[in-house]
């Protein structure tokens, strides 16, 4: 393709509202454009890239097995109510009403659509198991859209659905298609990991997302030092310290100290010149409708799944100004477990672990030390409530863990029978009698992986595409466009390019060779050939690899051979 | 693929509520399942189908010079609000509100954004001309869904969209889809017409479709037999019969007749033993809240949008009982235009070159002979205002017009600079002035073209896909599958067949030799070998075309080649 053909409308500048790296990358090299808050379209560029990854995609789903199919974005909203989600997906779900009234949405995933499917047309062990897929656009009505692609409201994914006759079976389909979603990742170019994770709204009994490694992530991944053990931190087992600290002498007896305005662990610290591990923090909940004191010690931070988990919660909230001062009979910011009457306390195994600590008086600008778990405050209930931190013990093997940032490209869900008990959706066993499915689920964010591959692929020129889903090969850039022999010199590298079957941009541009160099950079094309009339002179020209900056004299002879090596063998 | 592990849920009896060929043929061999009216599922099979017509597209699109790209479905109600169509387009669009109560719509077409985003991106003269398209689903809230794939709310569509300095440029972009959609239609195997048509809400100087001829088409189109001329019914002009009838004497005066309970032009016509073309209709409609009488021949059809179009109407009904009587101050049924007082009368052509006709008396079972024109009735103006009919005279070469049936699969507009203007999307020309865009926009029904091909395609034992969107290639079919030879002999055929690169699906179900051969039939797959124990004895298998029922016994050695054959020549 002649690069004055191609719609790519690139950016000098970096634009305004786009808060990161893909964000502003993808805006800059022309892959996509909004049309309303979490809303776009996907240019040219993007739209190579996309097929690229859809095709990888659909070839390593095809080979475990899986057969495509394309469900409808409308949906009925009586499905949704046979599931109880119509209810429970709250405002994240589109929802519309047709010409006469009725109720649909625009699915942001299928269980349901897939579930009446099959329980309409699968009726025998006989034709189990079963996994189907499609590569569609789905819907979410995101309360804050935002990093282009990464959290869109309208976006494409991959979602697939095994039904099995039993746990067995589905034990095996989930583990195809984990080991699927390893090719697939590793075929697309990525550094990631496979984590444990919690199951959310789809629910069932595990699952595991994969991750993209990668700063800007907005999920926190902790992996162990020394084995394979790697978890989202919403779902990682923080273990108890091994023993009860040993305090050197007797601890003193509870003491006031003055603590004038320091309401922040960090002031708190600060001004007694201790470590935040000797503190310990006091936060009030609400648990339906009921206040309870949660106790961490002051470098762990409260895991809201946990503590929802543990006190079997369907609402939990961080309690109010008035909550707190009612509860405490003192001011937010100081609050304490000591003297707290009428409400339950209930400590991550950390706190029970400290031989003493310094905690809120319950009074304005008061602080106690030396108080005593068991001895100054009683504790109601003790579990891991927080969430793991770098330098935590892994709970598989005692090891190290360590913490990464991740961006969740893809999702394997265990859901058992909680779809097709809720749809009655069965079939006939060996001895006639009626069956629920068991069932699992498997979601890529076909869209999302195009931004976390830029998030973890680029520098500060550009993209820096992975061969397999760039959406050129090579760019081919004269750069004396003006000199006959060069342009033909380009001209027949960009033909015989075109030929062996690489897509390649000829750079026909009249612009200077800076500007092209530049945009070659933005755009992140694994390969430049440049072609200019000195090194053509020797018969030569510049071959640059984009990711290592690398730049190799090549003879005109050899770079399509070299190129054509360099692709058959990716 | 083998047969038992893909998912082809076959129906042995027609469905119930399926009226159209296509649509039963579709759901019996599994290639969509309803999920709501007009909203289906395409099964693994279906989607097979799909994904070919696609890739013929794309193609021949992209040969054509436009580029891919995808714009999202969910649309602003801003942008439609600039071209006011968010007003116009009425119940068709489906509307809804996102969390923070603003307006989009799911896009029927996307005009608007398209607009929207070349207005931004393209700045100058040299980056014309530029033609965008896309393969999307496309949403429309039909009043009446029907006939499965063929009209339905949701649906796939391949729209594209140029944009160019000058009408001379427009022309030449749309010549050239014009040509590709040529080649598209004639690569998908499917016999069609491209025709004139209007323009309707999308507007613009001119149009054609492209239909493909089926008896159970929903539009008529007129063709000459001696030209090429061609065009929906709807929009096909009607010539004035050449010169006034000639009668053969004095037309005798005004005389009533009794015509008991004799509504309909049937009804007259058997009663008093005349022919329709005897007859002329009078019809009251009411334009603009102001009612009027139009006067057509009895064996020609007023066309409302010729007749909307000749009055300026922007709102055109039939008039309801009420106003006929009060308009005519006879019953309905029996409405004339003589005596007509207070109201217009337009007339079709033909009507005034009639020298004598059969009308309606405004009285109740009663009827005038001798009618004549300008004699006993006054016609304000007259035009073309009827739908051809078969034996017409060719608007272009007087040659005989013929009817037949069409299924529209592809549409396209010279839009001019309706939405350009309306959106103010301009472009700088060489002297730096601004510019409004010259447009076209080009939409093909990909999932119709599905439909359509099965209603162009079948006989009474199921379908028959043309070879290039059949869902898979061959079919491989043991009639003994106890018998390991057979088996073995199948399984080696079909082997070297997939080697070849051929779809190919295995027969390995469990069923009785006349299930197979039935399902195959309903299947539609281009070519059945049959292999079974007293032709392989003989080194012999049978190979069947599906389309012309053929069987050729056929040695094993070539069977694989005919075939590869067969494919590599197509």
């Amino acid at each position: 393709m002649h690069y004055s053909k191609l719609f790519i409308p690139t950016l000098r500048d970096d634009p305004a509202d786009a808060e990161t790296v893909s964000h502003r990358l993808m805006l800059r090299s022309g892959l996509i454009r909004k049309v309303a808050a979490g809303v776009y379209s996907l240019l040219p560029l993007g739209l190579r890239v996309l097929s690229k990854i859809e095709t990888i995609v659909r070839e390593e789903m095809t080979k475990a097995g899986a057969q495509e199919l394309l469900l409808p974005a409308l949906q009925p909203a009586e499905l949704w109510e046979e599931t109880g989600r119509w209810q429970k997906y709250g405002k994240e779900l589109v929802r519309l009403k047709d010409r006469h009234d009725r109720d649909f949405c625009l699915g942001p995933t299928h269980e349901e659509v897939i579930t009446d499917l099959v329980r309409k047309e699968v009726r025998s062990y006989r034709q189990l198991p079963i996994n189907l897929f499609q590569i569609q656009t789905k819907f979410r009505d995101e309360i804050r859209p935002r990093f282009g692609l990464m959290r869109g409201r309208e976006f494409i994914m991959k979602d697939a659905y095994s039904f099995d006759a039993d746990t067995a079976g589905a034990t095996e389909s989930y583990r195809k298609m984990y080991a699927a979603y390893h090719n697939i990742f590793k075929r697309v170019g990525l550094h990631f990991r496979a984590v444990e994770a919690d199951t959310g709204l789809i629910g069932g009994s595990s699952s595991h997302e994969f991750m993209v490694l990668a700063q800007t992530g907005e999920e926190g991944i902790a992996s162990c030092t020394a084995c394979d053990y790697a978890a989202n931190v919403e779902r990682a087992e923080a273990l108890p310290p091994k023993k009860k600290q040993a305090s050197e002498t007797e601890a003193a007896p509870l003491e006031s100290v003055s603590t004038p305005a320091k309401k922040t662990v960090e002031a708190v610290c600060d001004f007694l010149m201790v470590s935040p591990d000797q503190l310990l923090k006091t936060l009030l909940f609400v648990a339906d409708g009921k206040a309870l004191a949660v106790l961490v010690r002051g470098d762990h931070e409260i895991n809201e799944i946990k503590l929802k988990n543990f006190l079997k919660a369907s609402e939990l909230n961080l309690a109010d100004k008035a909550t707190v001062e009612a509860a405490t009979k003192g001011p937010s910011g100081f609050s304490g477990p000591v003297g707290l009457a009428g409400i339950d306390i209930v400590a991550d195994l950390a706190v029970e672990a400290m031989a003493e600590a310094i905690i809120g008086a319950n009074a304005k600008d008061s602080h106690y030390r030396h108080a005593v778990p068991g001895r100054d405050f009683k504790i109601a209930r003790s579990a891991d409530l927080r969430n793991v931190i770098a330098g935590d013990s892994c709970p598989k093997c005692q090891g190290l863990l360590q913490i990464h940032r991740g961006i969740e490209v893809g999702h394997v869900f265990m859901l058992g029978t909680k779809y097709s008990e809720a749809m009655k959706a069965t079939f006939l066993d060996p001895e006639g009698k009626e069956q629920f499915f068991v069932m699992g689920c498997y979601g890529i964010g076909v869209s999302r992986i195009m931004a976390a591959a830029i998030e973890q692929n680029h520098d500060d020129h550009g993209i820096i595409w992975p061969q397999e889903i760039a959406p050129f090969d090579v760019q081919v850039i004269p750069v004396q466009e003006k000199k006959e022999a060069v342009v033909a010199a380009a001209d027949s590298i960009y033909k015989a390019l075109c030929q062996k079957g690489l897509a390649v941009i000829f750079e026909d541009r009249e612009e200077r060779a800076g500007v092209k160099f530049n945009d070659a950079d933005l755009l992140g094309i694994p390969y430049q050939v440049v072609v200019g009339q000195k090194n053509l002179d020797q018969g030569l020209v510049e071959l640059k690899a984009r990711k290592t900056g690398e730049k190799t004299l090549i003879s005109v002879d050899k770079v399509v051979e070299t190129l054509s090596e360099k692709y058959a063998l990716s």
